[in-house]
Order: structure tokens, then C-alpha cells, then sequence
């Protein structure tokens, strides 16, 4: 079984590409024409929203397939319409993987024991199924959303970590765990100066846990499937991180409809050219409402606008990496 | 619009008992006759052991619905199954309402802006939904899950709390914000010692903070909407979270199967006897398998079991109440 970190490095150098495209779809910004379209075969409720979801992440799937290594669908705004949206969500991350993508599901879901479990099975494993065997009521494993990494909330320790890690071991998966996020009010917590480990902020303290769950994941590319969520608000804080946990992929949120620009995100990169990983969601999937595309791209060519979003960003990220001397070899 | 802590406090008058039912469902104990049924009609696959689900659950619901102000489902025994399992979730949390119980979802969500908006209109709220308005495209809202109360991840600050707190108040719902949970590795982080703030550990800053947003969200009976999840591993420290939140109502895990007794959770109540509201889960729901029942009921009887079992743990934690004389005035 391969190790996720070497498929992932392999999906980035394929494309020559370490950004991903978030598909985190809501319904006012999804083109009339869709909108109309799913209302028309599905009427009011969540059954029309969720077909809207799956139309329009298809295209944009098709349309960014030659450029990124991997999607990122947010499951929250499809969990936000029920059992319908959880629908969509299955079905945009079958036909993403199915054109060759990688899927990582932000979840940032956490729970210990048998319930932490419940949702690494869920996400990355195969849970039990009846198959009638056994007088009726045997069972049998089968993937249900079968995501290739998702992301975790650290707060409850070790103990919610570990069954995720326990399927990562069993099936190859990965994860990205929470460590420093991109919101203001994340200093709140995660700044807090942790006297117990002699004046480390939070985050320090969750960075080198982080390094230690992923050990024993390290790949042959020296990177580990146990990966970090990182939004770092300064270059100094981005190189302190990275150096705590230097065999982690860092999932950096922030670039684009976030705020941040390439030249924030390199810091996160070592100097290899990898280890970093970059999200961008509305500034990709709704580029055709941004003011930089509007003009060039009509609402049925949302998708059109998307991949152009997609190559600028893949452009901008490689063109601070060259700049900064961090691009990977191979890729010149 | 009612506050809901008054309404939760109500509902725990009228049982006379401030413990819960946790839904958590797992197949592999579910009774053979449910199982075998549900293959029966739906073959293998997730929609059988969601059908499972269903049938366990509205049994369980019937026989505790007049012991129990409240259930507290556990969304990742069914996310486990994906879309089906999901479907499930709504199905369950609809019967509870209809039979009168208050509904509170341990979905333990966290992300901050519009993801988080998402994630609390989806559970709490009405999400916008198509209604062929406005040239086929406009919107109206419309509940989805329509939960009472659902519980909180702080990890990431008050950016992450707010937009749930932003619905409690529209729409009178309530949240429990995850504070100082019951596993042993809860230690790792919630207890180190947070220098910034003088010494004090990490789950005390959470707790104050839950108190600040709390503040404008407290009931005619002097509790707030704005809960917390607190398992506490001693007396004491139970005694000084209550004493940092007084007008929070602690969610308390660790009854029963997590392995606390009632004397442990007595604590977490203030001296009026409300202010705790006690979970049990596997030990109800699968009473018919625990040794102190299984003797007495058929795997037919399960629900039989648990109604017995939830007036049992009624029982144990009013006496621990009366004992420590904390028993509400008005229920001698």
C-alpha cells in the first residue's frame, strides 16, 4: 500500500502544481442558470440545491482537472442542506476522484473512542455492512465516502487523533491536523503562551504533537500523512511552524478570498519546494463574480473562469516559489 | 420567541430528571431482528443499516420519551454511512420532537465565517433553499436538521463561536461549547498551564470565554443558551468550572459506560439542583446487552431494557442530588 504523502508529492509534481481548488459551492452564487435547471427537475428543498451543487462541481471538476493535484470540498456546505447535501458531497468527491484527483475533505471533525472512530471509518475506512450471512445479520466492510485525507481538530488530545490515525495506518489515508488557523480570533487559543512547557504558545505545543503522530507515516519522500493545517499571519510564524514539523504537508488556507497572497505562503514550503499545500475556494470556483474576471467570462462560462483562476493561482504560487529559490528540482 | 435554556430547564422540571439519552447507534449491537429485517428489505449496503437505525431508534424513543426531557444523538454513528446514515440522523431527531423530547446534536462542529454560518444554519437554523421565485432563481429558507441544541468545538476562538451564536439568537436555539472533555488525553491541552493569563489552565480561558458569550443569552430562570461540555475527572475541578460559568448549563459526558457514577456529576450542578444535564448512551440504548439487565429482557426487549435503565440512572443521579441536597425545590 502506498504511502499517502508519496501519492500526494507524486499528484503535486504531475501537475507541477501544490495548490488546490476548494469546492465549497452556496446556492446564491451558483450561475441562474443551473439554479434554474435543478429547480425545475427537483422543485423547492434540499433535493434541488444538492442537484445545483453536484451540476456545477462536475464542470468545475472537469475544468480544473489538467491543473490541480487535489479538491477540497468543505463538507459543511453541503451537510447544511441534510441528507441531500451529504449526497452531493459523495457524489462531487467520486467524480473528482474518478478524473484522477486527490480529495481532501475539510471536516474538521473530532470525538475520542468509538465515536472518533465512527468517523474515520465513515470518511476514510469501510465501515460494517449487513450482508445477510450469519443467520441474517453478518457483516461486511464497504468505503462510504472514501476521501483519501481529511482534516482533524486536535483539542481533545491524543485520544481523538488516534483512531484516525489507526485507519491512516490500516488503508493508506491521511490526515491534516488543526494547528494554527487563519482567522483573527485564533490567537484567542492557539497564541496563548503554555507555561507548562516553559512560555511555547499553543500552537508550538500542537505543531510538535503533530510531528509525533506522523512519525511512523514518513514516506519515501521524506513527508509524512500526517499533515498540519496552517495559516500563518506573519513569515515568522509560517518558518517557526515548519520547523517543528519538518516531514508535515502543511494545508495553508488563506490565499485568495482569505486575504493572503503567494509570497505569505512560501514560508511555508521548505526548501526542497515541497511540504506546503494551498487552498483557494471562492476565488476559484466564483472567479466569474470577481471583479479581475467578470468582464472576460459570461455566467454559463463559470467554469471556464474557474480553470483561469486555477492556472493564475498555480502561476503565482510557482512564480514566488522560483522566486524565493524553492521550486523542486525536477520541475524546471 | 422562548429562551432556550428556560425551555430546557421546563423540560427537565416536568421529568423531574436532568439526564439525557445519547443516540448512538452502532450495527454490530443493534438486535438481531432489527437487523435481520432491515437486509430483508433494503439488501446490503448503507440504506439497510440506516433502516436499522430508524427502527432501533423510534423504539428507544417510545420507551423513554416519558422518562427523559431530552436525546442527544451523535451525528458520527450516522455520518459513518454517509447520506443514508445522515438521513437517518434527520429521520431520528424528527421523531424525537414529535414525541415531545428536546433534541440535542453532539456534532462537535467547528470552522469559523461562512463555513461555520453554514454548519449553524444547516443544524439550527433555515438554510436558503430555490422556490422558482425571481425568474426561477430566488430563495427562501427552510429547516433542515432543526435542532434544539448542538455541541461546539473552540479551537479556533470566538470567530468560530460567533456565527453560531449569531442563530441561538435569531432563532432561540442553544449551543454547548466544548470545554474540559472526559478522556484522559483531555489533559494534553485543555490542562496546560496558560501563562498569558497568570497561571490559569486552558480550560479555565475556555470557560470564561463561554461565560462572556454567554452573557446575553440567559433565561427568565437565570441559565444561558450558551452551554458547556464538561467531563470533569475530580470534584474539585468540576466545582471550579461551575464556579467560572454559573449560568452555563454543563453538558456532562461520562455516566455510566464512560465509567462515572452520579456522586461524580453532582458537582457540576449548582446548589438550585440545575445547571447539569447528564448523558448516558450505550449504557441505555444497550442496556439489553449489560449484564445488570441482560438476565432480566430478551434482545426483543431491548427497548424495555432501556426504558428501565434511563429511570434507573433517573434514580441514581436525583438520589446523588437529594443526598448532597441539591434536589430542585419544587420536584419534593
Amino acid at each position: 500500500m502506498q504511502n499517502l504523502a508519496d501519492r500526494l508529492l507524486r499528484a503535486i509534481d504531475e501537475k507541477q502544481n501544490p495548490s488546490v481548488v476548494g469546492l465549497d459551492p452556496t446556492i446564491e452564487k451558483i450561475p441562474e442558470h443551473i439554479r434554474i435547471s435543478a429547480f425545475r427537475c427537483h422543485g423547492p428543498g434540499a433535493r434541488a440545491v444538492a442537484a445545483a451543487f453536484v451540476d456545477f462541481n462536475t464542470q468545475i471538476i472537469d475544468a480544473v482537472a489538467d491543473t490541480v493535484p487535489a479538491v477540497k470540498p468543505q463538507i459543511a456546505f453541503y451537510e447544511k442542506y441534510g441528507s441531500a447535501g451529504v449526497e452531493a458531497f459523495e457524489r462531487t468527491v467520486a467524480y473528482a476522484k474518478s478524473q484522477g484527483l486527490m480529495v481532501i475533505g475539510d471536516v474538521k471533525r473530532n470525538d475520542i473512542d468509538t465515536t472518533a472512530m465512527a468517523y474515520a471509518e465513515g470518511h476514510l475506512g469501510c465501515p460494517a455492512m449487513l450482508d445477510g450471512s450469519g443467520n441474517g445479520s453478518g457483516y461486511h466492510g464497504m468505503p462510504v465516502f472514501d476521501l483519501d485525507m481529511i482534516t482533524v481538530n486536535p483539542y481533545l488530545g491524543s485520544d481523538g487523533v488516534k483512531p484516525f490515525l489507526k485507519i491512516c495506518k490500516e488503508l493508506g489515508k491521511g490526515i491534516f491536523v488543526l494547528d494554527k488557523t487563519s482567522n483573527d480570533s485564533s490567537v484567542e487559543l492557539q497564541d496563548l503562551f503554555v507555561s507548562t512547557f516553559s512560555e511555547r504558545r499553543l500552537y508550538e505545543v500542537v505543531a510538535e504533537m503533530i510531528h509525533g503522530w506522523g512519525g511512523e507515516f514518513v514516506g519515501e519522500r521524506g513527508y509524512s500523512s500526517i499533515g498540519a493545517v496552517v495559516g500563518a499571519k506573519s513569515p515568522e510564524q509560517a518558518e517557526k511552524v515548519r520547523k517543528l514539523m519538518p516531514q508535515a504537508v502543511l494545508l495553508v488556507p488563506g490565499y485568495g478570498a482569505q486575504g493572503g497572497g503567494a509570497k505569505d505562503v512560501v514560508p511555508c514550503f521548505n526548501a526542497d519546494g515541497y511540504g506546503g499545500i494551498v487552498n483557494s475556494s471562492r476565488g476559484i470556483i466564483f472567479a466569474y463574480l470577481d471583479k479581475k474576471y467578470k468582464d472576460l467570462y459570461k455566467p454559463t462560462e463559470f467554469h471556464i473562469a474557474a480553470k483561469k483562476a486555477a492556472e493564475d493561482m498555480k502561476q503565482d504560487i510557482v512564480g514566488a516559489l522560483r522566486e524565493a529559490g524553492k521550486l523542486p528540482k525536477s520541475w524546471n
